[in-house]
């Protein structure tokens, strides 16, 4: 049984497609897991920013109930009073449809409000929320309060995985390496990797994009055919110990496996290992979320940037999959690894004996060659809502499939998941991909 | 009689096909060219190089020699002695494979060689060449030879180009707006640009990507499949006088038009015009090849760059065409507008009264909403010659159909140029497109 | 009855000489007074590092302990466990001497050891140093320990002061303004400054540094001789309202009042008052440690740079005392200001009807013209102590006679505070000089 | 025979005293020298700025000229007509009060005036300045015009210098490294350097500073006492020898030796030995005006910063001279070394065989351990002209006695060169003093 039919809503996780009877619960079951994440962080831990792409764990909470506030509460509950009307300078996170806020890479200076004050906050809104919801399901305008539920349910979603992306960066730079959580699995794995596999594709006129009646977000649309040539795709991710192979083989230090962009990058960056990889008296340990481990052999690759991803798949005679090729092997075939909640929040190996393709979701996002631009007909909604995906649509690459930090029940084949591609510290790894 | 008719290799114009007979000729014009342009320049404008994206005139006449030297007599003239062999370190572009070279944006100090050496160095090359040319077409391997040849033809052109719009910005630093040359047209049109019309393409599964004998980049092909929704696209560019309205409409300050990055790129760099544009007492003037002028309504406007481009066309309630959309219509419509040569070397209006699609080739750029990333099925040439295109392939995008500083018969549809989104000193404009 | 006076030990003042056997209650007193500075803190508060110049106060507050630590348990009392080995990578502030140390501009990022960690690390070297200095005072080495001591000590004063302003700072970039006490005294004076008179010194051969029994930083010795031509100082600190006219006279506009890198300075960072200011419908408001409060004419200037502090002397054709002058004058005249504990953390006006130099001390930190360069026959200490001062000589002025924010006993005519030109976020004003 | 008797202003030396009647007769030799010094350098040579610090070879030849048209001719000569009116936003170098000018980082864009055309330039000003200084003697005014023609005379050899070590700064960039001269003499010394030796001053009260007949700058003056403690100055520069063994000795990478902000510099910008060194298959080059030549270790250490000078000193044990103690030392004793047109420019070894102090002029400028701020008493001129050296009185470090580089006659005792701390690329070196 995998995760995707384990998980109800009780446990944050979301069924898909979900009766409308069944949203306050979902809606209760998601933001308690949101305070389950972060019930071990101290108020210190939850303060700092390491980043300016990192946010603090405060502030990833407190902005996804602003969301919920804004564009929920505030607009369709009457008499609906703000929480506190000097947040949206604080938590708003990037909609210039509400004015200035605070700048960025400064958000780690927002020590007051405190944690404490967030909590409250938090059941605030919950309250106003839960019942809100009961009640507007009776409204002629249900249809449009469903979506921008269904929206900002999967946004705190998005946020569970961002906060413990950006947890996971804040503790690599603390010397103590403190673990987020102990590991209550084992470490190195008792059995090598499963053979590497090729699933061939036959390609043709297909059909990319979301069209149904389920929650997605705007950039998933429209579906849309997409001409593709045969192909094949590998039965599961790149794994540490290829990538330990590549290094040996000076693929860091050989400029013909690389973009330009990317042979620039890594050179100022200094950059010769995975992200939380580091080397101690000849052996490489990766810092976790569950501390600081010795790297796993046949455990997937994790924290490369989709430059180390590219060069990879060059260094290894392959390429990257383009998005729609990808999709179109996702909707045919797959079993999904780990979600979040699926024991540590590692990615953890592919199990031996399964046939076709494994680890389509979770584990690791997967870097494909795409670029997210919008899709033949995107409209953005109307609004700051509209703000959501559509700015982003420029620089950044199209990565897949979801991780071990990925609420389950949040992805699905459509998802367009989309970072620069110097940015190396979400769970990000690599599929192989050759021409059929 | 258009562009593409007029000029022979005599001109530095590249007649497509060309016998091989013809190839000694071409090299000969596409030479004598790249001197005529850089004629008005003293050693000093020839030395000076005005930004990290930019090099110096002197620079381009030695590194596209040194092409040629490189990639053709080196290799395949048997006892050809290089001119100088600490060349390669100072006119290498971004060749890794030939190692250590000068610091990009250092290329302005290379002081010696003087351009009095350069001279000598292209005569040098220029003998060999042609003797060259002559005599290998009897060899087994001359269809590498050939094609390398094109290859290095081809490049020269570009270098033509980007000699002129380095030329441009370095003047623009400079306080005495020195005209390249003087104008010899009008400076302001004698009547409006041409109503803007609609021109109607159905879509459908088409093929793009170039596919024929004739000489192309290796990032054009190979020919695919791409299936394409039916859309409208602009008979003409965008004009002057409309950009004139997206500013005074406080295009610039409308946050809700811009890219995210975009909208940072702009803040940051204190932009509200196109490049060259300066307000002079209410009225608009650019720094032109022909010095400051004042601005044209009747013109396409140039010098934006992507973020530019796509507010622009947010703002007008129209988008950018894809690459595949813009090919799709230039392989079935379209006259060309000016190319280097044609008058003075600046984007002039569309004429009037003509029917379809106008200035699909030269006048300006046309940002697309592609971004550059391979074909399917792209492989870069082995070796060295592999670097041309193919480590570009990401953060840039892709600019259609050549400039007023192009020399004709460089460019044709399948043509695929391709700039960083933030770059604005190309001659780069746009034209709207909208779903059909 | 002046500050200098009215404290004792128990109020975390150090009472020069302080006989050995008060060493320990002034141990008590000043270890004690910056637990009452932080215990308005939250533990966010204590976090969050607004620049690279400040630290978070929970680091302070672990620093100033380390020091004792390091420079006193350690190496003198026999059988002391250090509490945690790693603090030394986290705590050590800029020693060399003991190897690699958190990046500084990352101090923000140490959120474990929580705050709650560190009270009980206080704890521990508190107990562990109140018994070891009463035993201490019997043994042979006792003028080494009791000279560490008494550093340490003016040490954790000197860290009072900072963390004050690192607040401060912390809580301007904080768009709720808070208050980091409420104010318990007038916002705004009742009566104007007191007429500026100037106060005449001849000159002449003087002594100038440190040579007494009592404490006394490295950089203050040794005692020497400086000849001085006659001049004339002020009676009182440049007010808030002076300052108002020099911005109203275009003083920041205006570049011939300026010094080359300071001109640069304020053009590149756009300054166009004291750091803290700011303009709301016409009137001019300040962020303080009372929270942003309408400027106080009355009031001396505070937060200026040195840059500033320069131009404004320039503009009232006067000049910045150097050092010398400064210490000469302080040695004659002078009778305290506000110091920290007398009354709100703010500087405030001279008191009327005083004759001759007022607050030389206390109230704001006194730019000099001179550079921080070592006394004629500086030696700093050996070993990692040595690191204290002296390799802070250079590029940095010299600031005198302590601030609202300097404990009581703090400071002494010989004492010598440096920052860099450009820095804005101590409490530094200025006092008007010229010749005599 | 030393070089300060040798030369006479045909020469392009200053004899001091010069009487008026020998004025023009300078002039014409100063002026003339600067022609000589560029008389090697192409076009593009005197184009190209390899750093911001840095000027084209031909901005300093226009520079120099404008400087005379500016403060002389424009306002003395009745009916002057300036040679061209946008000259003074291209070739103001740093005078607010002349409005807007060319950003200092870009002067190398500059390829409009051509060189040719600042030939004419200076032909221009030439003729105009020679009559005009004929006739001159006998108006009203002559002592200030006077003042500003020697102003205008020395800053034009401030010039001369700055040209050359530019040039040499330009070179080093150049992978091919070339000469600006061809050396004439021996490249390595035949004999070591001569022994160092101290030379002991009592100190006490002495007179520093400017108080004569003769020219001299602004911040020279006024003269005023300084009590300086007994010292003793090495008689001899520190050696490239002496370098070498600070390096063995792992002086780069000691920590305690240096200063804060210099052990931050070196580290950022991987600094590991003099500012033209570079070590060849275990030996070490310099890249000189003489091209790239095998380092002499009997000859004195050029371009280190002051960090560097700091750090050598304490290695040695030793400190640098204050710039009293330099000038107390250098008004007693001293013969000087070599000046521009002394042989090759190159700082040579100190003969053998004398006594006392050598190298005191000449050869190296000698980093002081004195910041760069004003003399008591010191006032600028009034007008434009007091920008002339007091805007730099912060963040600077004082240099005494004058370099290789230096024309004969520029330098005296009072002298106070000056740059930042971080600054290698002046002939700069140093001298090593400690306490009496």
């Amino acid at each position: 049984m995998d995760s995707l039919d384990r998980l109800g809503p009780e446990d944050g996780a979301i069924r898909v497609p979900v009766p409308d009877r069944e949203i306050v619960k979902t809606f209760v079951g998601v933001r308690k897991r949101t305070d389950e994440i972060t019930t071990v962080l101290s108020p210190e831990d939850q303060q700092a920013q390491s980043m300016a792409d990192a946010s603090p764990a405060k502030w990833h909470r407190a902005h996804a109930t602003w969301f919920f506030e804004t564009f929920l509460l505030a607009p369709f509950l009457d008499g609906y009073e703000v929480f506190d009307e000097t947040f949206v300078r604080q938590f708003n996170s990037y909609y210039e449809a509400f004015g200035e806020r605070q700048y960025r890479p400064e958000r780690g200076l927002i020590t007051r409000p405190s944690a404490a004050i967030i909590d409250v906050y938090r059941a605030y809104v919950d309250d106003a929320m839960t019942t809100f919801l009961e009640k507007a399901q009776a409204r002629d305008d249900w249809p449009t309060i469903r979506s921008l539920a269904w929206l900002g349910l999967n946004h705190e979603q998005q946020h569970q995985e961002l906060l413990l992306t950006d947890i996971l960066h804040l503790f690599s730079r603390n010397s103590l390496c403190p673990a987020y959580i102990e590991p209550t699995e084992d470490i190195i794995s008792r059995t090598p990797a499963p053979e590497l596999k090729w699933v061939d594709f036959e390609g043709g006129l297909v059909a990319i994009g979301h069209n149904g009646e389920e929650f997605a977000f705007d950039n998933e649309g429209p579906e849309h055919r997409v001409h593709l040539r045969p192909y094949r795709i590998a039965s599961r991710l790149v794994t540490n110990g290829e990538w330990k192979a590549f290094i040996a083989d000076g693929g860091y230090e050989t400029a013909s496996l690389w973009l330009s962009d990317g042979l620039a990058f890594i050179r100022e960056n200094g950059i010769k290992s995975p992200l939380y990889w580091r080397e101690i008296d000849g052996v490489w340990f990766a810092m976790t979320l569950n501390g600081l481990l010795e790297v796993d052999d046949a455990a997937p690759v994790a924290h490369v940037n989709f430059y180390e991803a590219d060069a990879f798949a060059r260094w290894a005679g392959k390429r990257l999959p383009s998005e729609a090729e990808w999709e179109n092997a996702a909707r045919r075939s797959g079993r999904p690894g780990r979600f979040l909640g699926d024991g540590d929040p590692r990615p953890k190996p592919s199990p031996t004996g399964r046939e076709g393709l494994t680890q389509m979701f979770g584990d690791c996002w997967e870097w494909t060659g795409s670029a997210h631009v919008p899709y033949p007909g995107f409209e953005p909604r109307a609004g700051a809502i509209g703000e959501y995906n559509g700015k982003f649509m420029c620089n950044q690459m199209v990565l897949k499939g979801g991780s071990c930090a990925t609420p389950p029940g949040h992805v699905r084949a459509t998802y367009r998941n989309f970072f620069h591609p110097h940015h190396q510290w979400q769970f990000s790894g690599l599929r192989l991909t050759e021409n059929g």
